[in-house]
Order: structure tokens, then sequence, then C-alpha cells
């Protein structure tokens, strides 16, 4: 079995590669899986379908191309990973969250201390909370090794 | 037909009261329900079940209780109103959306327009934007009277 | 039991009526449900949240604030009944039909013999098809009586 | 991942081969399936179980039989194209738009802006609004490799 | 708590007078539910949506609208009875049984000792057989009264 | 795509190794699968769980470790071919094709035309109904080829 | 909103008696659903449906019965409260929690803290471990008040 | 197909590798999946994520790590198979049960004729029971062979 892992939230640093990197050494049977992390092309995913004055309109329609992508990758996951930066509002993640939760599939938070009140409902439904990517991957080494 | 309405999010502002004020005076087929909106008694939901001195747990137990209820009444709902307010992280709010949309629950976003941006994901999924509680309330008019 | 009926389709004619009126004389225990089938108003129902110069935007507004609406109904409903006229496009009738039977709600077809070919992957999944109001009440008499 | 895309709808142009060839030439991880698209062919598929007078019948077995078809593939599919000819009545594809919005699969229309109006419905539970077979392979990049 | 029972199966004998009349004496909060149990206003079922010369498709017609009420009484019912009499092929009550395993929905068997071998795979997704109606009784009885 | 295709029902004539035959000529994409066909076997799949004086149990262990298997057969199905001899009882025929209806996934009957009426809402649920195993050939190589 | 609230597990102790007392003294909305809490009555559900002479057939004919009861509530319940005593094997109410948490109906335990290892996983799914039944009040009346 | 097969349940015999060698040497298409049967490793799952005083809180953190293989697992799974030893309490296995039965995924019991009696609600919602894992290689050989 080939574990799906969505990755969701801050862009901003290196978790996804730390994460990445650590499985890859392990040689875990882990598929990672994520929306579009760069700011700048993911505002624009719908600008090819006409240009919109209203930038209202701009983020709707390419949030909704980039949902296509995302909601299906969520739906396939096993598991997911919810990354919460310190600074930025980043209710994309809270939303990821909150469908994971819905969909029941299991997910671990990534967060500092510092944020632990604001997050208390995403926690609660979280299976895990880690503070650092390698506890991420030991969770994971965990989970598809069973040891 | 009574539709269920859950109003979710900010706590600071009387949003709640004027949607409920207003479908009142138009004696709408609507009933509402909210998860605990005050502040306090919400942190300390789950402190009758022993003291915690690590404070992740105490939030950790207290929004659990929490999501007794909050779970219960979103699935119950044939409508969310996801209010954001401009200043704060709330998480649970976008949470909520995210658990509204897997269940494909239609619902409303209402914030003002500089935080389209950020929460141009959670918009992406809801059926309406309104930047006012009376907005809300024509919705809730027109959706239940159908003219 | 109360039996829930979806009305869905062509508003030009007094189909609705005739099938209310002749349930209604009859006693059956059905209560009907309908999308908004006044065609102004329905254009309008996003107006208040905003004007759009571009009329795509208006539509798409108005239409998921009606779906608000529909998609409760449909999806409250024991029984579709989805009326085709002869002249009109009514793609959100063939909509509904599909989501009906995505559901797996038994929905019936109102529509005259002229338009059986273009209407037949919508009549292959029906349950019945019917050309007058009146062949539906009587489905509708005998379905929730039983005899 | 391979992604698979239902592409429903108009058969008179070459959309789904101008789809397929961007697609391939982009070598995207996409797969595709459709429905018959031959006229004919598809009208004749229950011919084989036994001639019909009344061609209602005859209409009725051979969509059932091309309803096995298609609802395993619409069932499969991770996106939907869903194409309009400004010309046809094409409620099978509106009712495959239905049916795609009841299971929450995304989808994507296709047609132009003639006819915006009367697809209202269609358009709103869509996750994107395309007019040239060109835009929907960008789209199907975009999503597939996110970026 | 009212419990909806579906009484599904044989037509010939005074089951459902018996059980029916059992739990009435007991004042038991059951509600029974059933097919149309006369044969030939059931098989006439669609005849006034027009003649068909052939059978099978007047069978079909009728078969559809009984299928509108039995599909929407079997999904609303708590507990399904399933009657099969000795003589007659009574392949409606075992498609009944077999939708209600699907759904997991327990049901009881009711029929003689001279049938079980044929009626294994039916009995095995049972959860009780009796093979009289007031064995019937006495199992609603305990099942709604717990004791 | 590989189509698993269930085959249920009677095990006294050929009929499953005609399909199976025909579509292995026209190298048509098809996966078959069956309960076990050997009556004996069946009847004894339990036996080895420790004897039974009481036949209804024998029949009952056997019956059970049989489903273990068709349950999850069924479910696995794109499409189900149900066949009823004319002579037997073939109760566990008619379950299977009540299962694949709750499932709604699309089946085919097989029959001859002297058993149309007691079949009748057995074939209302099913999208095909075939007379010799020769028309299920063309109704599969018609719909995994799609034209 | 009434709530349903399903009493699983042990029935040697008044921890039933003492969370419906303390419910009704505040008059929640709160309606209280259990299996048989009778042992004797309960290992004889199934005897009036013929005797067994093993005892394994009589456990499991009862139990089916029970299960029919057991079944249609687990589902019906808003909130499960599942009691462990510290002696007894009480599998059944291991066996309801593991029900509860497919379903994803929040559950609370209620046991002492020396069998806080052996039940951790179970603990590990519910929303809340409590060691009174007053405990247990409290949380009902916070949940259903929300305040 | 290559059936999944889930073990729960008692670590402390040789059952599972009794199971995994009988199905290897007869070369059935099965592939067996377990939570972590290593008592200690699966006490300290959660360990890494930092260290807790209150050994409710370190079971829960484990408890939840594990959850997240095995809620994949059981998912995953064709058939459970359930293992009760006649010492322990082993609530994790009824849990385990108790989950299959909801998901309505078949399971086999393993257990001695001693606890025949307080498991009788987990063998009344079983598919068998089996009081050798040799038992359990028949099944799994009879299943996948069928014949």
């Amino acid at each position: 079995m080939i574990w799906t892992v969505y990755l969701s939230g801050e862009i901003h640093t290196d978790w996804r590669e730390r994460i990445q990197a650590g499985c890859a050494e392990l040689e875990l049977p882990v598929e990672f899986v994520s929306p579009n992390t760069d700011h700048d092309s993911s505002d624009a995913a719908g600008d090819h379908l006409g240009t919109e004055e209203n930038p209202f309109w701009r983020d709707h329609k390419s949030s909704k191309v980039n949902a296509i992508r995302t909601k299906n990758l969520i739906e396939s996951a096993n598991i997911g990973v919810v990354r919460f930066g310190s600074q930025y509002k980043q209710w994309n993640a809270a939303f990821d969250a909150g469908y994971l939760a819905a969909l029941d599939t299991p997910y671990i938070t990534l967060h500092d201390a510092d944020i632990i009140h604001p997050l208390k409902e995403v926690d609660a439904a979280a299976m895990a909370w880690a503070q650092e990517p390698e506890q991420v991957v030991e969770i994971l080494r965990y989970v598809t090794q069973g040891k």
C-alpha cells in the first residue's frame, strides 16, 4: 500500500521539503500531494479564462480552478498534514482541515506552541499535533511501518 | 419546512442578533443554531472533567466538548452563514466552512471587502458573499419564500 | 407520511397548478416544493449583493442564491416531477433530472410526444413519462395510497 | 495519479479532439472517457434486444444500454467537461452536469457567450466556464501539474 | 420513537393483518407500510399512461410506478418483514430483501420450514427467521420496548 | 479501464461460459466474478467450522461464508448480470438484483419470455433484459467500446 | 431540537438512572435510548423463535433480535455514552463505541481511572472521558444549551 | 483481485503467523494488514511528540497515532479477522469489530468456546466464528477461490 499524504497550508518555509526529504531517506511508501504552492501562479490560475476588473471575481475564478485540483487531492488522501505559520491568516489551511474532518480522514497539525489557543478546534479534530516537520516524518514512518 | 441555519464565526459584533432580528421581523420559517458564542465558558467547557496544567490539554478537552455540539448542529443545518471579522484569526470559522463544503451544505460568507483575498478559497466554495447581516436576511427571505 | 414532491422545469404553463389542484381535490398527503417560478425575480435574486456589469456574474450570483433553495428542496424530495415544454432549452430542468438521478430519487417526466427523442436519456432514468398533469396526479394518488 | 476526465455533450464539432490533442502534446497524466459520440449507433444500442414499433421504447432501450456505460464512466471521473453547442437541446449534457453536481465532482462548462443566460444554473454549479477547448486544456494542465 | 416496519412479500394469506392486529392490541409504537397488495391494481398501475400491446412494457410501466412507492417506503423503514409463501416465486420479496440488506436495514423473514434451503442466502442476511406472524409481533414488541 | 461484471443466478446451464467465451473472443476489457457455482461445495462452505444437526444452521453457516465472497464481489462490480431459469426459485438471484439496485449498480437480466410477469419488479430496476447470453455479450461489447 | 443520547454498556450500577435524573432535573431537551438492560430477558430475546440445544445458537438468535433494536437506536443517536465497569468484559460496549466511531457520532466514555490503559483506543476516539455520571450530565447540559 | 484482510486483536499467541503461513502455502491472493502488534512500541507511538506526565494523555497521544494507521487499514479491508484470547480485555478488538460492522465489512471472529457468551453481540454481527487459525485459512481459501 502506498499512502497518499496531502500537505496543506503555509508556503513560506521549507516544511514540505523537510517532510519529503525525511520520508525519502527512509524510503517510506508515501506519495505526497499538495495544492499549488506558488503564490503568484495560484492567484493567476483563472486569468486565461478572461480578464476581470473586479478583484473578487479574479480571485473567485482562480480559486475555483485551484479547487478542481485540491478537492480531488484531498479526497484521495489517506492522511493530511495541515501547517500553520504563526503570522498569516491561512484560512485555506483551516478550511482544508475542516474538509478533512468532515471526510473523517485523519490529519496531523504542524504549528508552533504560540498559536495553540486559536487553533484549538482544528487541533481537537486532528490525530496529532507536531511542532517540527521531523516529527511528522516519524509519525509517517510509524504509521506506514506499524512498528 | 423549517430551515435550520448555522451561524459560525466571529463573536465580537452583533451580526447574529441582526440576522435573527431581521428574520424574526419577517416571520421567516428559520431556526438558528450556533456554537457557544461566549468566549470564557467555551474555553472552560471541559474544566469540570479535571484540571489540566498543560494549556494544550485544557484547550483540547474543551474544544472536544464544544465539538459534540457543533458537529451535530452543523450536520443538521440546511444553510451555513460563516462570519469573518477583519482582525482575528478565526480558524474555527474557516474550519466550519470546510466542514460545510465537504458535506455539500450551502453556505454564505459574511465579511468586509478588505479580506477578500485571504478568504478566496472559502468564498469560492460559498453560495454567496454578503457584507452586511441584512443582506443575509434578504437571502434567507428569498431562499425560504422562493420569490 | 407526507410525501414531498419537487416540481422542476417549465414556468410558462399552468402544469404546477393543475397538479396541485388535482392533489388537493383528492386530499393526498403530498407537499409540493418548487424553485422560484417567477422569471424576473429569479434573475434578480443576487442583485442586492452588489451590482455587476458583466451579465455572466449577475447570472452567477443569482443562480447561486437560487441554488441554496433548490439544492435543499431537491434533497428533501421523495419524488421529482420534471416538466419540459416543447420550445425552450430548459437546461435547468435537465440538470435537476440528473441531480435527482444521482441521488437515486424517483422522478416523473412530463412532456409532449414530440420531444421524446431529445429527452431519451432523461426519460430513461425516470420512473414514468406523463403527457398531462392529470396523469401525474393519478401517479401521486396511486403511489401515496398504494392502491 | 492519472486524472480521469469525462467529456460530455455536443457531438457535432471537434472539441473533444482538440482537448485530447492539446493534452497529448503536453503529455498530461490524463485519461479521457466519453459516451458513445456516434449518433446512429447510440440510437441503435438496444436494437439487438428486439425490435420496437413504438419509438419511445426503442429510445428507452437504447438509452438504458448507453446509461450502463455513462453511469460508470461519470462515477469514475475526477473532472467533467460539459460542452453545449449553441443550437441543439442537449438535455443529456445538462443531465450529466446535474449528475456530476450531485456527486460533487468538479466540472467545467464549455460554451459560447450567447448561451450564458439559459445555462446559468449549469454554470453556477461548475468550477469554470471556458469558451474554447484550448482553455480547457490549460485548466487540465494547471490542475494536474499544480503550477 | 415510532418504528416504521415495511411488510414485503406474499399477498395471498392474512399475515399482514395478523401482525398489525397483534401490534395494535399491544399498542406498540409501530407504523406499517407495504407495497400495494392488490394484484390487479398493482398490475394496472401504469395503464393510465397509455396502452401497451407488448406485455413486457405494460409490466415495465406498472412496476416502475409501483417502485416510486416501494423505494421510498423501504428507505424509510427501520425494520423489514419479508414473507415467503411456499408456492409462488415471489422474486419481488427476495429483491426487497436484497435491497434491505444493501441498505443495512435489519429485516425478519417469515416462512415455513420447508423452504429453508432455497431461502438460505435471504435468511443469512436476516436478523431473525419467524414461522408465524405472532412471532414477528413478539419480536416487534421486544425490539420497541427493549425488555 | 477493466470492467468488472458480476454473474449472478442460475447454475444449471452454460450461460456463464457462453458470455465469457463471447467476450474472450472479442478481447473485451472485462473481468468476470461469480459466486461459487458448484451446488455441493456451496452448501458445505461452513461445514469445517463444526457439524450442525439442525439443517437451518448448516445452511446459515455456509450461506454466511458464501456471503463474505459475494458481498465483496457485488460491491466491486461495474455491471451485474442476473440470470433466472424458468424452473427454480432462485431467490438468491433476486436478492442479488435487489442488492445491486440499492447500490445503484447497473444490471442486466437474462431470462426467457415466459417469466416476464413474475420478474417484473426485477426487470423494472434493470438496464436491459436479454434472452440469450450472446445479447449480453453484445451489450458488454457496446458498453465497453462505446460504439 | 431534542437530542437523542444512546446509553451503552454496563448494567450493574445506577449510572443510567443518575444521568437521566440529572438531566430531568435540569429539564434538558434530551431523549435517552438504551439496549435492553435486563440480563435475563436479553439473553432470552430469541427463545420464542424455537429452542436451541447449542448455546452458541441461542446466543446468536437473541443477540440478533437485540441488534434490531440497538442498530436502529445507535444510528438515531446524536451522542453516545459508553460505560465500562472495572470488572466485566463488556465487549458489547466496546463494540458500540467502534460502531459510533465509524458513524462519526460523538461519544463520551464513562469509566474509572484504573482502566485507562486497556481503554486507550476507545478513549482516543471519544470526545470526552468522564468518571462520574454527573460529569456526563454537565456535558449534556453544556452541549444542549451551548453556554 | 487481491483481497485485503485486516487482522485485529490479541497479540500474545501466534494466530497471525499461522493464518499468514497457511495462506502463503496455498498461494492465496490475500494481503494481510494489522495494527502494530508490538505492545511497547505501540504504547510509545506518540512519545516523540513530547513527554506527558499524566498517563491518560500519553495513552491518548499514542492511541491516536496508532489510529491513523488502523483507521486507514480497516477501511481498506475486504475482510476482518477479530481475535479474542480468553484472558484479556481486548476492548480494542471489540472496538474494531464494531467499526467493521458499521462499515458493513464482513468479519470473522476467532476465539475459544469458553467466551461465546460475553462475545455474543460481536459474534452476531460476524459472518463466521472460528476456533482455530486453520479454519480461518480455509474460509479465506474458499472465499477467494469460490469453490
